[in-house]
């Protein structure tokens, strides 16, 4: 089933098992999964992964799970890519296309990391997961975890969305709100981890949430039958979703199943949360703690994230860049692309709309190049963004 | 594409043509679509669904859309069917499935119905669409009127969810609250229909959301792999979904594509608003406008359905039941469900947790029966319904 070979330091290179939970290498690196690539060549032909029942447990061979009967699953994956035609129109692109990741279980794309998370730890026998959260990953992981029957606690900032808390507490997760950002509850999960031997399912602290998150990239090179399209725009906290992404390219093109060259990556972030932006117009290798962050989209609200360096490196081998926009043009582009494509989205995703508008008339994206808008999350989990103005009326009123 | 021949009415027989936009019977009786079953037979091969791009409209020769190019989609469809193994064995039952309507574009299964119904809408050349809606239909509708292009006048309850009322605002339609229940709300569309000559896309006078629920049926099907599982329950309001499941399977029995006996087709109501219950109990034809209808369950507070007859014939027919819960025991299985399957589902959904174990208790339903929960939505919908009580904690606190 899975061709998963080992674990790799993606500072240093050192190898770990697969047989027993792993967090950081010793040298603090975040750990990639590996796989025998060469022997998947060998016996898997890649249209075979259309002929499966939907979702992303369909890639099996490409994922980390060995024994079926672990899989943890709720539906996710497989998401729409919707041509964005009117939006597209206004902007000046041809071929504008939105994958819609609120179509996933609770609403975000974090639901592909959990699930593959949550069913590896079922297959290493692990009885307690701990996680920080900005919110939508804490849902989803309380959701995954519910069903998986394995005990969570998560820590998320007190001002996270309502609903992610909603979430938390009905799928039954020990939860806290901190009053304080993403990186103060990572910090006191990081302490409860150290007394009470829980696993620590930080961001990039473990192995497989990349590895969910890496299908998002599987599932746009098979939707353009199995070419790259020219750019995919991508809303930046922690980073997971560009490396997942950047990773299933780079596992594509070894496999000789495309050899286009791979899409730019662009990295977008909030004016007032802006690390990765500032460390590539720097030229730095790492990013800088962004004090006093602070953003509507609070999914990319992450002042430091931990495997920044693999993002940046992303972005520049990718030939992508790195966009900021203000928080007002994240309300319009909501406004927008509601109105124009019937998509009421999370602001992280209605970032996009302004970067890829920014991004056409500075000329670095052209109007044939196919373009496409990574959506992490439905608009549903965030209601306080709409204030709505509706006229009351009587039973017998005529309108 | 489409095997589409002409429109029929459920109650006389009466033909109408399918070129021009329709609504109800001259003798009163809402339209049925139907379909040349014959040629389809001749033509088509059940296996080709499978091997086209996932989404409702893969069915494409059983809808009522003739050219591609006026369908308008946000990727609704292909929901998954997840087993319930957990659930399935505190109630009971060996082969308990829900399929989650939730993950649908608005969070609901009323995208089907809006997806087929503004595709046929912009066939037709309709420019402007009016309808009543207890909310969740409102949303969707709104959501496809804006990928559409074509003007939406919504009429919802006061106390509709909040969410239905935003995306009705953000996705730009012209919408009302009305001081009273969605029959209240319909009477006012009504008047505004005949005044401006609006397309009326009230539930049953519009006949082509049907078509786009009766999908839910043909998925089943296909994921039983062309047989029928054993029961069916379904939370029934206005009762389309049942309506639109029961046309699939006619269809599927008359193409040969199945020879099983259909499914009991279970209507599940709240006993705050129960026509349906009371009309099967007392065997009648069709139901008594309920008065005083109250239920936190606001997608099935339908006083008096205009396919009351339609539905009740199909349960009939189908071995069904009807069976109604109370709102405690609604708010009782979100719990258990969000708990126990990792589902936070729509307090409608919810209604046939308590349902099931009702008939598995009163041996209606046996052991090694296939049952199948159609869950209508997102608990996304309904933050209200859950109450979170977190303790907040300061940044360098111990857990």
């Amino acid at each position: 089933m899975s061709y998963f070979s080992y674990l790799e330091c993606s500072k240093c290179g050192k190898k770990y098992s697969i047989d027993e939970p792993h967090n950081l290498c010793e040298c603090g690196g975040p750990l990639l999964v590996r796989y025998d690539l060469e022997k998947i060549k060998k016996n898997v032909d890649k249209n075979v992964f259309k002929t499966r029942e939907k979702g992303l447990f369909r890639f099996r061979e490409l994922l980390p799970i060995e024994d079926e009967k672990n899989i943890v699953t709720l539906g996710e994956g497989d998401t729409p890519v919707l041509k964005a035609k009117d939006l597209g129109e206004r902007i000046g692109l041809k071929n504008l296309y939105i994958k819609d990741e609120g179509l996933n279980p609770t609403g975000t794309f974090k639901a592909r990391g959990a699930a593959v998370g949550l069913s590896k730890a079922k297959e290493l026998g692990i009885k307690t997961i701990a996680m920080p959260t900005a919110g939508n990953a804490g849902g989803a992981w309380s959701a995954y975890a519910a069903k998986a029957g394995i005990e969570l606690v998560v820590a998320m900032p007190q001002d996270a969305p309502d609903l992610a808390k909603k979430e938390a507490f009905i799928y039954g997760s020990k939860t806290y709100l901190v009053k304080g950002l993403i990186s103060d509850a990572g910090k006191i999960i990081a302490k409860g981890v150290k007394k009470y031997g829980w696993f620590d399912a930080a961001t990039l602290k473990e192995p497989y949430r990349i590895e969910g998150k890496k299908t998002m990239g599987l599932e746009i090179a098979e939707y353009f039958n199995w070419e790259f399209p020219d750019a995919i725009l991508y809303p930046t906290g922690g980073g997971v979703g560009i490396i997942g992404i950047w990773k299933a390219f780079q596992e594509l093109k070894e496999l000789g199943w495309i050899k286009d060259k791979v899409p730019k990556l662009i990295a977008v972030q909030s004016e007032g949360c802006n690390p990765i932006v500032k460390a590539f117009n720097e030229n730095t290798e790492a990013s800088e703690f962004c004090t006093n962050a602070n953003t509507i989209a609070g999914g990319i609200r992450v002042p430091k994230a931990l495997g920044d360096f693999i993002v940046l490196d992303a972005i520049r081998k990718s030939k992508g860049t790195a966009v900021e926009v203000k928080d007002s043009e994240i309300v319009e582009s909501l406004d927008l692309l509601a109105k124009t494509e019937g998509l009421f989205i999370c602001p992280e995703g209605a970032t996009l709309v302004a970067a890829v508008n920014k991004l056409f008339k500075t000329g670095f994206l052209k109007s044939d190049e196919k373009v496409v808008l990574l959506n992490t999350g439905s608009g549903l989990k965030y209601p306080n963004l709409v204030e709505e103005k509706l006229p009351v009326i009587e039973i017998d009123a005529d309108i």
